[in-house]
């Protein structure tokens, strides 16, 4: 049977990483950033606008700018992309067995497979700090910037689904990779799926 | 190296199943009911006030009432219940690995590795009617029985920690025993620990 997982993920706790590593282990497509080329192919709107809205929603003011280059509906071009996007998602989740991450796909899709997973601050700097050794800023840079990420992911999972970002019940299997690392977080999932 | 296990649980998610078949497999003790006997033990509090007390607090009302029969210090009953069940649970945690499900223990205990297990209300209901054929009220009334417990055990863990009962960041996994039963629970929780 087909098998549609989605990974929602807090900034710096390897969900990219545990995606990458459970679609080779499955044998499955695995879409992260690709559905930001996929959704711009898949519609008439730039690839740049579609990398400028990832994952973010769109202050007032902004909207009201942003509005005027909008189609004739004056649908905002945040919403636009936001259901650009939802399409690509339900075309793939139709097409087979994948791995998703983010973009709300959790909420989207009705059938999937939905994982969370997050880790302590201390624990995140360090892994981003490592996968980006030239990041001169050091610690209290990163931990800015991993702050920042995850406000803009959680108010845009809030604005578009209704639900609480990080809530268990929203999820199948929520992990901690602070404490078990990506390599805990994959084996609970093989074992929790009966793989 | 010693491990202590906590599981905040749903009403009928199967936590105490999770539990005792996880201490069986780790061969380690089980703590859940037995910590009322333990605590009424240690402390000079009736076991009739701890079964009373257990996992809800009490409402302003009875707050009043219960404070004229509380000790010299007017600390109400349930805080004094709180205190000795907090108690227990930190010496059986120094004392070695263990297993203890509810009664905030997550939060009482730093060391731990906290679970939260959960699922749909229809997985639930269907588990607790199993569990207790002899009910012959039938589903809705399970249904309103389960959330009252859950509403009780939440407004229980939000008073006494502070924190939101079912915040996925405050456990290191999060399992939904609706979709994997708790078979897939088990697996998925030892192989998170490596066991």
């Amino acid at each position: 049977m087909d098998k549609v997982i989605t990974i929602s993920r807090e900034f710096g706790s390897g969900g990219r990483e545990l995606g990458v590593r459970l679609a080779e282990r499955l044998n499955i497509p695995f879409y992260d950033k690709e559905l930001i080329h996929m959704a711009a192919e898949d519609s008439n709107i730039a690839e740049e606008a579609f990398r400028h809205y990832d994952e973010h929603i769109v202050k007032s003011l902004d909207r009201q700018f942003y509005h005027a280059f909008s189609d004739v509906y004056k649908v905002p071009m945040s919403d636009q992309i936001f259901v650009a996007q939802s399409n690509v998602i339900r075309k793939l989740a139709d097409y087979g067995s994948c791995i998703i991450v983010g973009r709300c796909a959790d909420m989207i899709l009705s059938d999937s497979v939905n994982l969370f997973i997050y880790a302590d601050m201390r624990s995140r700097v360090k892994r981003m700090l490592k996968l980006e050794p030239d990041e001169e800023s050091g610690g209290k840079e990163m931990e800015r910037r991993i702050r920042e990420v995850d406000r803009k992911r959680k108010e845009y999972y809030q604005y578009y689904t209704g639900n609480s970002w990080g809530r268990a019940q929203n999820y199948h299997l929520c992990m901690d990779s602070g404490l078990a690392g990506v390599d805990g977080c994959l084996r609970a999932v093989l074992a929790y799926l009966g793989e």
